[in-house]
């Protein structure tokens, strides 16, 4: 037909057998059984594109500039209904595009500041300690508690995933085998994260929202700090606490 | 009739005069108008009631310890169908109970240690950078942004607003009439917060999540501070950064 431009097939269905292969990846079980996540909108897409990630398969009803992006860094490219991308995502307000991309493999826990995020299950929080753990200087080992590659712990990391591998890790037995010595973070009782020595490599532990850390990891840490909270309110939400407790370490040198 | 106590008339009806009232509370602009809010779920009622407030009204579907406590303090308790308690509430999973409190008055721009949120948009960052500034020691004062009490900021804050008055400035001329010294948080160039001179009572600046501080406002601020950020990505959700050079500059004394 002449005045029409060749144009690949649109994928309209949402029972269409790839846009069911995609929304398997919004549970966690499904991830990690392929290996792979998917990343919504165009900044997590640019910083996985940045960190020399190629996407392998991006879906769009628009083609921005981070799709030919990732189309020019070997992503598979494929045009789809608003409808199909709102049954991709996993947001009330669907992000364009939609990518589905290999989760890296994990890094050995041999990080001389790495931050152990125990059964921390809030997505955001978990987010927004690998965030703030990039740019503070410190890798990200994950101990239990909420995929650290769902959608929601993504979106609060916004691309600090692909700045630096995560750690993956059963016990701290393969935290101290690494030798590196462990800080256990206490709500009350502990010294200030200054007071901790000097020039060890050190694993920050954080626990969980509800419980803090088990006490059988606290006893055996080698050092337990406290944030010092002199307000009328004692409690800070995880995310902060982790983030104060990496700076003051970070000030020991 | 034999065997029925007594019971209060139950609210069954979402078109009911009273919980129209309520659902007003939804928008900053009738809170604003009836200097009034809604607290959302039993730790948040329960925070406001330690604090001294008596609620004005509480709507429930179940008459919970944190209820009992309410109307012992003096607040009317409503009886409501989980429908009206659904309409009353703004989150998705409604909280059981809802409660109208009277916000309590802002208070002068005096206290030696202070926040100011200019133009902080997002309900979740304002609420954790009150509940930060609360555990830390320091007040909070709100310059433009996000309505310091609509229920995401209440729900991120975790009941820190019941535990220290919050501020409320048009412009920085009331936090330097006040005696304060003004520190900017740039995202570089900046000295680190320790560096800020000792002793002196200070106002901290924070800008927004996609702008920062106004130029203007860097630039006639007496201190500029950047929190060092040796990762490979240089981001911190304001949040977090707010929380780090709160703690910082707690540590120049």
């Amino acid at each position: 037909v002449c005045g029409v431009s060749p144009r690949l097939m649109r994928i309209e269905s949402t029972a269409n057998h790839r846009v069911k292969g995609v929304k398997r990846l919004h549970r966690g079980r499904e991830r990690r059984a392929a290996g792979r996540t998917i990343l919504e909108g165009p900044k997590l897409l640019e910083a996985a594109v940045d960190a020399g990630v190629v996407p392998v398969e991006v879906y769009t009803s628009e083609r921005t500039a981070a799709v030919e992006r990732a189309a020019a860094a070997g992503a598979a490219v494929s045009d789809v209904s608003p409808a199909v991308l709102a049954a991709l995502s996993t947001t009330v307000e669907p992000q364009d595009p939609v990518a589905v991309v290999a989760i890296p493999a994990f890094a050995p826990p041999n990080a001389e500041r790495t931050i152990v995020l125990v059964d921390v299950g809030d997505p955001g929080n978990m987010g927004t300690l690998i965030r703030s753990a990039v740019a503070l200087g410190w890798r990200t080992a994950v101990m239990g508690g909420t995929d650290p590659w769902g959608p929601k712990v993504l979106r609060a990391a916004a691309g600090a995933h692909f700045a630096a591998p995560l750690i993956n890790v059963e016990s701290l037995d393969a935290i101290r085998d690494a030798g590196l010595s462990t800080v256990a973070t206490i709500v009350q009782g502990g010294v200030r994260p200054e007071e901790v020595g000097a020039g060890a490599a050190v694993a920050l532990l954080i626990g969980s929202e509800a419980h803090g850390l088990p006490a059988e990891i606290v006893d055996g840490s080698d050092w337990k700090v406290t944030i010092p909270m002199p307000g009328p309110a004692e409690s800070l939400n995880v995310s902060i606490a982790g983030a104060i407790a990496m700076y003051a370490l970070g000030r020991r040198e």
